[in-house]
C-alpha cells in the first residue's frame, strides 16, 4: 500500500540573524516549513548593549546568543554559516560562500526568501576614517572600541609629555543619537572609575566631546528630553558640540567644521563613530536585481506586506528597507531593534497566510516608546507622549534591556555584572585584548 | 622647628601580573613600601580556566580581573602597562618599554625587584608550528583555540567532501598533562552539546586525539589516577595516542612518528598545542646579566630565599626558576599556581624581613595536592596521598577553582555559567569571534 504523496515543505530561507531575522527565524521554526538561517556569524549580537562591551562594562558573551542554540532540536531547521554572494530572483535561489573555508556553496533554493541584512555605520565616502574611528554595530567593532578607550587611559598614565598625554586623554564620539550619548556618558563614568586607579594622570581631567552636526542630542526625542540630556551629560563631564560636522579623522585628531563656518583641529587619541547609518549591501543587491535603485541612506524601498516589488516570494526587513507609501513616497521607520523585531514577525505572518491561501496584510509598526541611557541611574524615556527622566526612566531602561535580552543564562549574568557596576562601580570586562594593532593602524 | 628627615620608602618594583607576581603584590601593597607593578597586560588571568574560554564554557572576562583594580585608591601602589627591555642589576633600574605607544619609558629604579614572568609554551624548537597549533598560556590564545574549534564544527556542517569533512571534525591535543586532558575532554562534550543543533554533520563522529610521548596521560598523577583518568577519556570518546611524538605540523595536518617508528600523517584541521614549557625570556636576562647560564627549560636557578645568586635585592619566581639544593643540584617545583602564590607570598616576606633587619628565609613548598577534571561531573584528585575521582574529585575541582577565582564578581557569574552548563549542557560563551584569520593563517 502506498503512501498518498506529500507535498514537499514549503522550503524558506532567512538571511541575517539580528533582531528582524532571528525573530522571523523563531516564528517559522513552530510552522510547518523547511527553514534554513543564514548568518554570518554564529551568534545573535544584542547591539543595543555593545557599548557596554565597548566599556568593560559587560563581556562580549553576555550580548551575544550561538544563533544555533536558538533551534537546538528543531529538526526542521538548518542554520549556515555563510555569506551572501547573489540572489537569483528568476530561479529562486541564494549564492553562498562559506566564510570558514572561503568557498563556494551549492546553489540554496527558495520557496519564499527573507532579507533582514541590517544596517552599518556610514563614514560619510570617508572609508579611511574607519580604520581611526572605531564602531559599535559589530561586536568586533566594541572590542576595539574597549580596546582604544582602556589604551588611551593606560597610555595617559604612562605620559610624560603634558600635550601627548591631554590627547590620549581626549574622547571624540561622533554623532548624538542614543548610541552616542550612552556612549560619551558611558566614557565618564569609566574616568570616574578610573580615578582611584591612577597615579600620574587623573582621568577627571578627561575631555569627552560628543560631536554632532544637528542642533540638540536625542533628535528622534522631544526637545525637552534632548535638554534634559544635553544637561545630565555636562553634569558628568560631557561636552555636547553641536551643530559641528566632521571634516577629517586621523590617526590622533579628529577635525571639525563649527556653526561659524571656522575649522578646528582637535588633538585626540580614541575617536568613537556613532554617526549615520547605510543600509547592509544586500539593499543594492536586491534593488538592482529587481532592476531599480536604492532610496536615502541605500534602503531597499518594499511594499506595504515587506515583500519586494515583483517577487511577492521575497521579503526584506530591519533597517535596510523603506516602506512604499499608497501615494508612492516611501517611509523609513527609525533604525530601531523594535521595528525589525516587529517586522521580523510580520515576515513570518506573511509567509503562515500565504500557506493558508490567505492575501498578505501590510505590515503596522506599533511604536512602543524610545529609551535612552546617559549614565549611572539618569536616563530619559518617551513612551505614547510619556516623557520620563532620571532614576524612572533608567529602572524602565535597565528592565527593558534584561528582559529582551536573549538567553535567561545572560541575564542572570548581566543582572549579577550590573549590581557590581551599580553599587561597587566596578567594571568586571575591564580588559585591553588582541594583539596591538598592527603598525599603521 | 624641622621634621626629622625621613627615610625614602623602600622601592620595590614586581614584574608579572599572574599568580606569583599579583599575590607579592598585594601582599606588599599593605607594607610601608613604594610599590610599583609592572606587567605587558592590564590584567591577570586565571589560567587554569582559559581551556574553558577555548571551548566557550565561559567568556573571558569571567576569568580576567583588572590589575588596577586590585590596587584600587592604595596611594603606595602604581601599575605600568609596560614590557621590560632590560634589567640593570649594577644601577639597580629596570627599562621598560610603553606598550601602548611602543616608545621607551623612563629607567625605574628600584632597592628590591621581584620577577615573575611565568612560562610559555614550547615548540620544541618549531616556531612556525605555533601559527597551526594554538596554545592556552595566554587569552588571545585561547579565544584563537575557540574560533579554530567553533569553526571547525561549522565548517563540517557545510561540507560536501566526505575527507575535508573528516579533517574538520579531527581534532589534536598535543600533551596529556592536565591542560591538554580538560582541553581535550572538553572538546568532547562540545561535540555531544552541539549534536542536536547540527544537522549535515553528526558532531559526534569527532575523532579527537589526545597525542602524548609520554607512557600515560597526567603523568604528574598516581598511575592509577592516570588509567582513570584515561578511561574515562575514552568513554567521553577521547582517543590516547601514546608514546607518540610529533614531527610536524601545518595548516591541515599533524604528523607524528609512533612507538613502532612508522610515521603517520594526520588531517586534521584544528591543532591545540599543550605540550612542554619554557621559561619567560625574562630568566635568561636576568642569568645573563648576572653571569651565568639558564637551566633546564629555560628556568633561572635562584637561592633558597628565590634570590638571583650574587644579588640579594633581585628575586625570581614561579615557573620561570628553579631552586638551587645545598648539594649544589637545582630543582625544578611543578609549573602550578600554588608554586608561584606561595613563591610570591614568600617574595613579599623576604622585603619584609629585609626592612626589619632579618635574615632572609628559605622557601618551603606546601604541596596541596593535584587536581584534573576531564569533563562534566569528571576529575581526579590527588591530596597529601588520598587520591580521588569520579564526582567527588570533580567537586573539589569546581570549589578550588571558584574559590582562588579572583573578584566576587567572576565568583558568582562563572558560578552561573557552571550551573547552566550542568544542568542544561549550554555554552552560552560560544562565539565565533574577531575577523577570519589572515590568509595563510
Amino acid at each position: 500500500m502506498s503512501q498518498p504523496p506529500q507535498a514537499a515543505p514549503h522550503r524558506v530561507v532567512v538571511v541575517g540573524g539580528g533582531f528582524g531575522g532571528l525573530q522571523a527565524a523563531l516564528k517559522l521554526a513552530a510552522m510547518p516549513v523547511e527553514l534554513t538561517l543564514v548568518d554570518r556569524r554564529n551568534f545573535h549580537l544584542f547591539q543595543p548593549l555593545a557599548y557596554q562591551v565597548a566599556t568593560g562594562a559587560l563581556a562580549a558573551a553576555e550580548i551575544c546568543f550561538p544563533l544555533r542554540r536558538a533551534f537546538r532540536g528543531r529538526g526542521n531547521v538548518r542554520v549556515l554559516l555563510a555569506e551572501v554572494v547573489d540572489v537569483e530572483l528568476d530561479a529562486r535561489r541564494v549564492r553562498l560562500r562559506n566564510v570558514v573555508s572561503e568557498t563556494a556553496l551549492d546553489p540554496l533554493p527558495y520557496d519564499t526568501l527573507i532579507v533582514a541584512g541590517g544596517a552599518q555605520y556610514d563614514y560619510f565616502g570617508h572609508d579611511d576614517w574607519q580604520r581611526h574611528a572605531a564602531e559599535l554595530k559589530s561586536l568586533e567593532g566594541a572590542l576595539t572600541v574597549r580596546r582604544r578607550i582602556l589604551g588611551a587611559f593606560e597610555a595617559a598614565e604612562l605620559e610624560r609629555d603634558p600635550a601627548r598625554q591631554a590627547a590620549y586623554l581626549t574622547f571624540a564620539v561622533v554623532g548624538a543619537g542614543p548610541t552616542g550619548v550612552e556612549m560619551a556618558g558611558q566614557i565618564a563614568e569609566i574616568a570616574r572609575s578610573l580615578r582611584p586607579d591612577m597615579r600620574a594622570a587623573d582621568p577627571l581631567r578627561s575631555r569627552i566631546l560628543l560631536i554632532e552636526m544637528g542642533d540638540r542630542v536625542l533628535a528622534t526625542f522631544p526637545p525637552r528630553l534632548s535638554a534634559k540630556a544635553q544637561r545630565s551629560l555636562e553634569r558628568l563631564g560631557v561636552t555636547s558640540r553641536l551643530g559641528e560636522s566632521v571634516i577629517d579623522v586621523d590617526a590622533g585628531s579628529i577635525s571639525v567644521r563649527r556653526p561659524d563656518g571656522a575649522t578646528e583641529r582637535i588633538e585626540s587619541e580614541t575617536v568613537v563613530w556613532a554617526a549615520g547609518v547605510v543600509a547592509s549591501p544586500l539593499a543594492r543587491l536586491l534593488a538592482e536585481r529587481a532592476g531599480f535603485g536604492v532610496e536615502r541612506a541605500g534602503r531597499l524601498a518594499v511594499e506595504a506586506d515587506l515583500s519586494l516589488p515583483g517577487h511577492p516570494e521575497v521579503l526584506a526587513l530591519g533597517d535596510m528597507v523603506s516602506l512604499r507609501q499608497p501615494d508612492g513616497s516611501v517611509r523609513a521607520l527609525p533604525g530601531l531593534a523594535p521595528v525589525a523585531m516587529q517586522q521580523g514577525r510580520h515576515a513570518a505572518r506573511v509567509v503562515a497566510d500565504r500557506l493558508d491561501g490567505r492575501p498578505p496584510r501590510p505590515f503596522h509598526y506599533l511604536d512602543k516608546g524610545n529609551l535612552a541611557t546617559i549614565g549611572r541611574a539618569r536616563a530619559v524615556a518617551d513612551v505614547k507622549g510619556v516623557q520620563l527622566s532620571g532614576f524612572l526612566a533608567w529602572a524602565t531602561w535597565l528592565i527593558v534591556h534584561l528582559w529582551y535580552l536573549i538567553g535567561f543564562e545572560n541575564r542572570l549574568v548581566v543582572l549579577v555584572r550590573w549590581s557590581f557596576s551599580f553599587f561597587g562601580r566596578g567594571r568586571g570586562a575591564r580588559l585591553i585584548t588582541q594583539a596591538p594593532e598592527p603598525p599603521g593602524d
